[in-house]
């Protein structure tokens, strides 16, 4: 019989494929003293070389879609299982009539417990790989198939309580038909790369692993937010017709490539993208993008083993800047915390990483780190337009702080190139509460905003966007929130100064039409959102948007009246 | 040669002791194979002979002092001593040449990490007893001294790193002296302890351990934030002047204790205390508390094994209330979250638990534990003026749904006895940035206010006030933060709502100007600083301080701009 299951429409499309669960199986086993020890230690003799053969298999696959580094995490699962130390405590255990789950169990335990002691990082590490190994080798002794995204090789739905970075590190998108999820909310994860993948995605449906098996058909509806397992022949019919529909739509955006983003009473607006890597500059401009509103500079700190030098970050940003072929980059300084720990940078445990040590505060502690990045910016600007943005600027003495390293720099560069950097526009992330209520202060001092609004609208409800308890608190559409962003947005104008959003709700289609009513300049999104949104503005008319504000705010208590508004006044595809 | 070292003036007043450093000894051992096991294990067998003596003397010692619960705990280190298993592991080790403080310190590492994987948090608990132990066992293995705060037994100024809940909890008040530290803020746990129990602190030396030696004189100077270290000795008639000073002063103090809460020109206010159980009422009047503006009532959750019932809570509130003969009393509901976790309300482990699911989230999740609460409060509210406060608001959502489950108590109560709890005032926190934002619509809702300023400035800023790295974000005198602590008050008075405030701020002289200037009706704070604040309320007055908050909030762009002109136009003692 079909069930529907009510979920999250995280990321547009329809997919239709059997179901792959990402469930871990019941590793459990029965205490039991053991006859035979000779017979038992042949067991898992057997199933560690099983193990190493099935490791290397997935190695082989993987090799063309995985960085080095990823691989080796392979070679390390192979050298754990060939370790001799931990195959003779086994043996230990065995000959003393313990079983040989329990055996490999308590050893593994034993091991990774020991690792995880060590202060270094990379041995911490080491104690999630033994881990690993473990459920592999137990999996392996209790008869149970343990899921391996590394291993799909078909079309699938993916099925899961929540999908975790390493998860999608070793997925292949091209047999993935659409991800569906227990957990999360619109900006979790999951959520996030099955848009920038392109994959329909429905999250937070609370049970759909509990309620799908293995291999039977699923329909992962992204626009709708609904997940139908085991659907009739008429209603896959159905699907697949609005499928083809969706089809058509994207045709339609397609066409609007190379249009300008205008509105339909002919006012122009920006529409740009975020990308995490200068490599995502194609699909950016394959999108139509105006230009880069987010350069997440992350991944030169993250994807590497030791501080990334000015010359590997100039190279960096000199590709992207080339690469977009004129069109203007805006760069964010790096925006690292303790919740990202990177082996070569200590930073101190947190009880709130969120409320913690990151971003702006460390390139302020640390000048030294921070001016090889402004630097590195500084040569690569005469490549094209480049903009600078500082994340989570608080006060007014850290923007200004932040500004004399940046000048000290430019002066420093100059000396041997004149005028190398005076083209470059100096902006600053809103995204802590108090930056957004003091927007008339900052505006005087800076270029352009940019409107961050996942962290703005986490800290502005002091909810954790990443906590499934508090999700009811991710309010893009409060009106007292609306207040807040159009406040930002009045105060840039009143100085002259651009304000932009780079967060998720500058791609969601209710918040659009009041995002254009407040005069919001520049729109960044996911490239995938790019076409649809610019379709969508071109139906929109400011003066009819605006007074949806006006009603949105003064009208309205609850986020949920918000949507019905928009919902009513304006026609939203 | 005596050195001075500044520090964050945490508590008032002056005090002049021996130091005595609260520093765990390094407690490292040369690795080394020993030739007679059995000299060894003697070694180990008479070392926890006298490590059981110790902890029964101290147990003694702290017996009129410490709790049932508390005096458990040496019970439980003495049970540890006695493990035969523990033994008989220790003396494997040795008998395969390991050293006596080698076997110590791995067999009790493994039973700790045994311990540490067990779920159940009372076990948990248990690893870290099995670590204190190892250290004070270790110690006298090393012939080392351990510091050991429930041990001291003549005045001492205590120097420590920081200074923990359970290091407060064996404090003897009656020795020490004074309290500095390298870490913490104005609202660390050191911070809030020593203004409770009226001790001098500094804190946030940074480095004030490394300057000190056991048994050196030490003057904590608590008005300054200085420390000297060794002072000669006409500096320590220097400070005893000093110190005899601020008693004068506070004789000045004391005759507040039953005048009016005013201003200079005659404006009424009401100064009232923090408290944090029904015992602390006593204190509060003796200062001359005008009432009680936070009740917290986290106590009654966190002191029991099990979700008190409503008549445990209801005898707690109408003690109080008893007590307070006649003035009023603001409880503040249910306050818990998951960095304070219960044995019975399993509630999940959060990445950033100040970003969670606590207080009122908790409780409209789970109205069969609200409503134990708010019956009880009902039912109390018959023994003096009761006003009832929601924590964590961040949508009127919340405070509607809120407020209904509080009416239908109120309907299920009155069935029996009509008019219950009619008398009640309801009102909210405001420490969730939205709310203070969107003050003017929540006004409407509610007959008070309360801001808490530790909370909305840590939301407010994005920064943790527990964590050092970020404390420099702890700005309640910033420009744009006051603009919208004035929004607030200007925001509740539009609408009759009466503004409280009930965090640091409220107590803090260099703040106090600036909300009377702002017409701040509530100064809820330690009862310890009343009648200070109450001496200083009457030498102010209102319309110079007004004109004040002008200046403050359109001149200044910094919190230190802001404090150099408070200091500049109103003479603070």
């Amino acid at each position: 019989m079909a069930k529907e299951i009510k979920g999250i429409a995280a990321s547009e499309g329809i997919g239709i494929a059997p179901a792959y669960r990402l469930v871990a199986p019941d590793l459990s086993y029965p205490k039991r003293r053991i006859d035979n020890p000779m017979v038992e230690y042949k067991r898992v003799l057997q199933v560690f070389d099983e193990s190493i053969a099935e490791i290397r298999r997935l190695k082989e696959r993987s090799h063309s879609r995985l960085s080095t580094e990823k691989l080796a995490i392979f070679d390390a699962h192979i050298e754990i299982l060939s370790d001799p130390e931990l195959l003779k405590q086994v043996k230990q255990l065995i000959d003393q009539q313990v079983s040989a789950e329990e055996a490999v169990d308590q050893v593994t335990q034993r091991f990774a417990a020991t690792l995880a002691q060590v202060s270094d990082p990379y041995i911490q590490e080491r104690a999630g790989d033994v881990r690993d190994v473990a459920k592999r080798a137990l999996s392996h002794l209790l008869g149970k198939k343990l899921p391996d995204i590394a291993a799909i090789d078909h079309p699938v739905i993916l099925v899961a309580h929540e999908v975790t970075p390493s998860d999608t590190s070793q997925m292949d998108a091209k047999y993935i038909k659409g991800i569906v999820t227990d957990l999360g909310g619109r900006t979790s994860h999951a959520a996030i790369m099955a848009r920038t993948l392109r994959i329909p995605a429905v999250v937070g449906t609370d049970h759909v692993t509990k309620s799908t098996k293995d291999g039977q058909i699923v329909v992962a509806d992204g626009l709708k937010g609904t997940v139908t397992v085991d659907p009739s022949q008429s209603a896959i019919d159905h699907f697949i017709t609005q499928a083809q529909k969706l089809d058509q739509q994207r045709d339609e955006w397609a066409a609007m490539v190379h249009a300008l983003s205008i509105s339909r009473d002919g006012q122009r607006f920006e529409i740009s993208a975020n990308i995490g890597d200068p490599n995502d500059v194609a699909d950016a401009l394959r999108q139509g993008a105006d230009g880069v509103g987010l350069f997440r500079s992350e991944f030169l700190y993250m994807g590497s083993d030791h501080l990334p030098t000015e010359d590997e970050q100039y190279r960096a940003y000199r590709q992207a800047l080339i690469n977009m072929q004129g069109k203007p980059v805006v760069v964010r300084t790096m925006d690292i915390g303790g919740d990202k720990p990177l082996p070569y940078l200590p930073l101190p445990r947190e009880m709130n990483p969120f409320l913690g040590y990151r971003a702006i505060r460390i390139c302020l502690k640390h000048p030294e780190i921070f001016r090889v990045q402004l630097r590195a910016l500084i040569r690569a600007s005469k490549y094209g337009p480049l903009s600078i943005m500082f994340p989570m600027i608080s006060t007014i003495a850290e923007l200004r702080a932040a500004k004399k390293i940046f000048n000290d720099c430019k002066a420093e560069l100059q000396k041997e190139r004149p005028g190398l950097g005076d083209d470059i526009k100096l902006g600053m992330m809103i995204e802590v509460p108090l930056a957004a209520i003091n927007a008339d202060q900052f505006a005087k001092e800076v270029d352009f905003f940019s409107i961050g609004t996942n962290d703005l609208i986490q800290y502005n409800f002091a909810a954790d966007r990443g906590n499934d308890e508090v999700s009811y608190l991710y309010q893009p559409l409060n009106p007292a929130f609306l207040g807040l962003i159009k406040h930002v947005i009045d105060a840039g104008h009143r100085h002259d100064t651009k304000v932009a959003m780079c967060g998720e709700m500058a791609g969601d289609r209710f918040a659009l039409p009041l995002l254009l009513g407040m005069g919001l300049d520049e729109y960044s999104m996911s490239a995938s959102s790019i076409l649809r949104t610019r379709a969508l503005m071109a139906k929109l008319d400011t003066n009819e948007c605006a007074r949806l504000v006006d009603a949105a705010i003064n009208d309205c208590v609850t986020a949920n009246a918000v949507q019905q508004l928009v919902k009513k006044r304006i026609t939203v595809e």
